[in-house]
């Protein structure tokens, strides 16, 4: 049995009971919930975290390995701000795959470069929730072919 | 009765207690005293707090929407390197004024730039403790117009 | 009696009268008028000039000492561009508020950067007409301390 | 009948006497002239302008809603470094088309920047004396459409 | 039946016959056969091209409307400096999915930034053969969402 | 008779049949069939063609000397980032108008530099189908004076 | 005797246990071991902490003054990008000498940069533990000279 | 007999009576007396003018011609901002020393570039003063030369 | 025997029919002549091509493993725009000379970097048509030594 | 015997003869004695020099393999300016100590980057004369681990 | 009697000898002559030196303190590159002025920063070998107010 | 006969004795003498010289007009920090090219802008020794040409 770590960034608490318009009206639980499943579909067992705290994030993924084998991480904001993130990410050396909601080179510039897609396998973004079940997908070949 | 948020960000909590030829002596507390009683005078209940961590004030704010009318924000230092705030002010969408003691915009080259200003209806700089009360004014001309 | 001097820079005199619907109904004469009860209610006799000419303005920086306490300047589009009003502003050693109606930081980039904020002991922004009470107000307060 | 206002900036009004050699030998007012024919041809009153004040220049734009439909915009040297005159344009919400005897986008690197063109509906440039005349009949067109 | 349009950029002809080390030995054709079944599997026709002009995927993409629902696009090296690309996405407004074999974010500076990334609305990289199959699989969830 | 070669770059040929409400109705064709026309009226002989390959561009520009007396040239998106078109015009040295649809300056940031414009008499942009008229005009004057 | 705090930031508590073939088998604790025995030596209690929070490492300088003679911060990742770092040493006004186990100006670009080298006496990098037992040998010749 | 124009830019009327610790007691005028001196004793007649309007500054010099042999201009902070005053030096083509008082590259970084330098023969900084006297006697020997 | 392919780039079939006053009258067929007899001395055959699409650059130099020893390339233009040029190089991994007839690092700025100089062994640039025979004099040394 | 050659760099010469109120009393002579006495304590002959010429001190480091086992190097200016000193030190391979008096970081921007430091193993700065000793002292103890 | 040391930089020992038709047939020994004697005129006694070097220029400066009471410097190539000529400068203390012969903002873009300015009293540029007998006279009435 | 001076600069005394692995067993005495015969059978004599000295370099460049026809210099690292070689090279007037044994454009970032290109007729790059002799014939045939 793979298992894997989903950690979502700042804000994402606040997925879908806010400003449903844009973002639709789906949680983050039900992603997680959609995740948990696509995990057991394809073999997977999948622990899903929010925290907006980058101490948090760093602390989950340095007690990572040996526990799983993969992560999928949603940066949210300290995506393009947080080199801990990044250092953590290759100190740790656990394939990871960088999930985004929307698609963050359509925004605003400073949201063009990724300081933590340099220790990542792949990225994912831009189709909402699906975003993070087709990340898993990514993860799983990745993991399965090495 | 309006319900306002003030959230001051890391090492204010030194204010009054250090430096005084520089900052003064008045402490964060007692700022927050008197924003409390001019909140009173203008119709106005103000809770303040303060933290050292990015992650308090996002779970602050986010959690504010339903609560809290309007927020002030001192965001000091993370002022120009939190986007994480930035976001939390743009998804929870209530008006916030930006507050700093000081004129950032007279002192180091990286405190031009300011990562929240464009979530903020407005901003308020440096008056030092009355900057708070200033902001606070601003901001209930600014809900009493919308 | 404190006496203040309040200068409005290019385009302003436009306000009121065009895109209502943006910028609101109020002229900057009834701004003045406000400006200057705010003035006397506080304490301080307002005067209240608005020109195009970055030559104008610096002319009148430049006679203001022995004649005003304080000044208040919207610079406008000079905020931008104009070293020579930083330069006057330096040079008389008034204490003086920088004043906008909008949030410059919110609109495009080369609005971020204000040449004349070093010079001025702080800045009310955002807050349309009433940015111009709020910062009589915070000037009061500073001229009071100092 | 269409009214338009044609502005031209700095050092303008030296066109003709100064270094023939380069510039040719026809005259502001002469290009004027041609203008207040073609457009008396086309069906448009043309009144024509020259000033090396960006506050003269402001003001003229100011003024212009309710007498002028159009404006012709030459603004030399203040292309690159007035912030003013893009604000004065917006502000008055007239359709503005840019003008440029020369090419300035083959000259010094510091002439490739226009602050005002993304206040214009359309530029021509490099012909001269003839760029004013294709300008009004291009502003012309715009005029009919709309 | 959904139609898929699969366009791949310059040099990706070369695909498995070259430097099979760091490729793999899968070649374009391969991952082209295994697209179209997947596409049959979920639903879609999905035809594929590859090519090293710029212009024959501007033709191709200009020609799609009214022909295919979607689009997938690895520009491949014009990824980075194709601004045609970008206006074809943007004039056909087709649903389009950025992919990628690699995870250019990771590799030399000049591969941070896509071009064509703001005119699509997802982006899948990093997974090898199987970025193109998780990218169908995101454009159809996309297609049957609107 | 004067034989003008008028060229345009990649995805205008979708003019007209593609986003009406933005671009409006006039095809590409339509539009040089009016320069053929106004050219007729100027005494010139226009030739138009359309390419989204930059190679064909610079195939046409360079077979020009001997057969044509002057250029049009919408570079469309190659206007930013082709060095290979300005080379191309600096080697055959025939006069060329730079022509636009839209008012480039007046978009996106990285529409704002021409790399073609140094190597062109004039520039005519933002008046729709009327642009490669006047810019046909500016031509003509500029061929009658050399 | 004098009382040194040594702060290490994120991702340090990872040391020694990942990646020995690049970092060595001596863990984080195996360095605060030597650097108590060695402030012994010299006549310094030493206390040592680890953290992932920039906010906890904040909150760990500004209660320092009164306790601590002397800081010794190895910042990691937060060297970087934490501006909140620095205002907390500038705040306390303690001397504080910057520490790294590798080089980092050897290292990616992004690293070149230290945000709270300005607010430090001293910087001791590229020894691995050794640096933490120089940059004490070096504090405390500080602290005896001043 | 040689004629010369004196031009002084904003803020410079101030000079001798603000801040006299900083600049000196010397006044514009004195400095102007001392110039028209040293002029009379080296065969020239010195005109001396000072304006905050860069309008001034440009109609003056593009009167300059057939009146003056040659120009000293201290455009103070226009020397930073100024291109319309570059663009005047060019047109008139009048041989022109730069002068100020104090040494603006020893200054804040914006004032290390002048843009007026490239249109004038020399520059005299530094000297108070005695900066005009110097930049007199440099322009006579030019004027002697050529 | 040794089989080298030598290609140029854009506007280069212009060679010697154009400004022979600037780049002589030798066209590119007699410098590929002399290529071809300077090979034959050597002990290599040179096959030679132009075109004006980097698309057709990209398609020979993909087909050229197995069929060529190494490569001669002048990019012109695209020398300076070509990610899929370079990207090609990469992935044949023959070894390819650079070459260029003038200097381009004394031209315009933009000439100053070339994309394609990290994928090639070496560089040729200033001496005209020599320059393709001094480079493949330079390949030859190179392929005879590994 | 362990033997290191410590160069300091322009202008070093000066220290404590000039303005001893900022650098102290120490004259280098006495710094390089007092190491030449640490080193002996360390089991290290330590050779020292100073000069002002970038090429007497390439001279000295391509001379030291063979009779050096290490290198202590004050580059003072030459730190942020010299390729030279750096491809220097890459060629001869000796592990080298970047030293420094004060914290370059502190200072001006353009002492911020160090040329250098990517040469060397690591690098003590911040401690005055103390500097270079536990400079030696970090490098002893990184050529007793290999 | 003061004393005053003038340095002059890499290429200048080339003056008159070479290119006469731009930089005249004065040698820079002539211009020596010149200096001594106007020197003396006004008191002074002046040493004149060249160099290649910036070591043996370094090494003159420092010496300077007892021996001359000014500088002047002309330091070619050097002003634009030599961060330790502007530390000499700075140790040693003495009031230096910056000579040029040609103007060197007018010239590539390169030369218009100048490392050496910020500490010097003043500059001189633009006036030929006359350059360097007006920065004489300037240090003299600087030496003389001081 | 032709008289030819070849300048090596910083660190190539150290060639073919130190990392041979890397630049091979090839001294540049070496070099030298293969390139004094190549000379010789073309019709040139070639004196050879190696500094690490600027200085030295300025001093022989200054010195070669009337004993040589042309140059060949390897700048070495001061290819990319030495504007007093460039002015060198201009002020002589000499034929240079420019020589380097690896390709410097696909090493560091740093290393890509060569400040003596735009001096020199033309450069050969990344050939090892060879470099130095195929500089030699071109040098040899622009000296025939011209």
């Amino acid at each position: 049995m793979i298992r894997v770590l989903c950690l979502s960034g700042p804000n994402l608490q606040l997925l879908g009971t806010r400003e449903p318009g844009i973002y639709g009206t789906e949680t983050l639980e039900q992603i997680h919930e959609r995740l948990r499943a696509e995990g057991a579909a394809l073999g997977a067992e999948v622990e899903c975290a929010q925290s907006n705290h980058e101490g948090v994030l760093c602390d989950r993924i340095g007690a990572a390995p040996g526990v799983y084998n993969g992560l999928l991480l949603n940066g949210a904001a300290l995506t393009h701000t947080s080199l801990a993130l990044y250092d953590a990410l290759r100190a740790v050396a656990l394939p990871c795959v960088e999930v985004h909601l929307s698609n963050p080179e359509a925004r605003e510039p400073y949201r063009r470069a990724s300081l933590i897609a340099p220790a990542c396998v792949g990225k994912v973004s831009g189709f909402g929730g699906e975003s993070y079940l087709l990340a898993l997908r990514g993860l799983m070949g990745h993991l399965r072919k090495t």
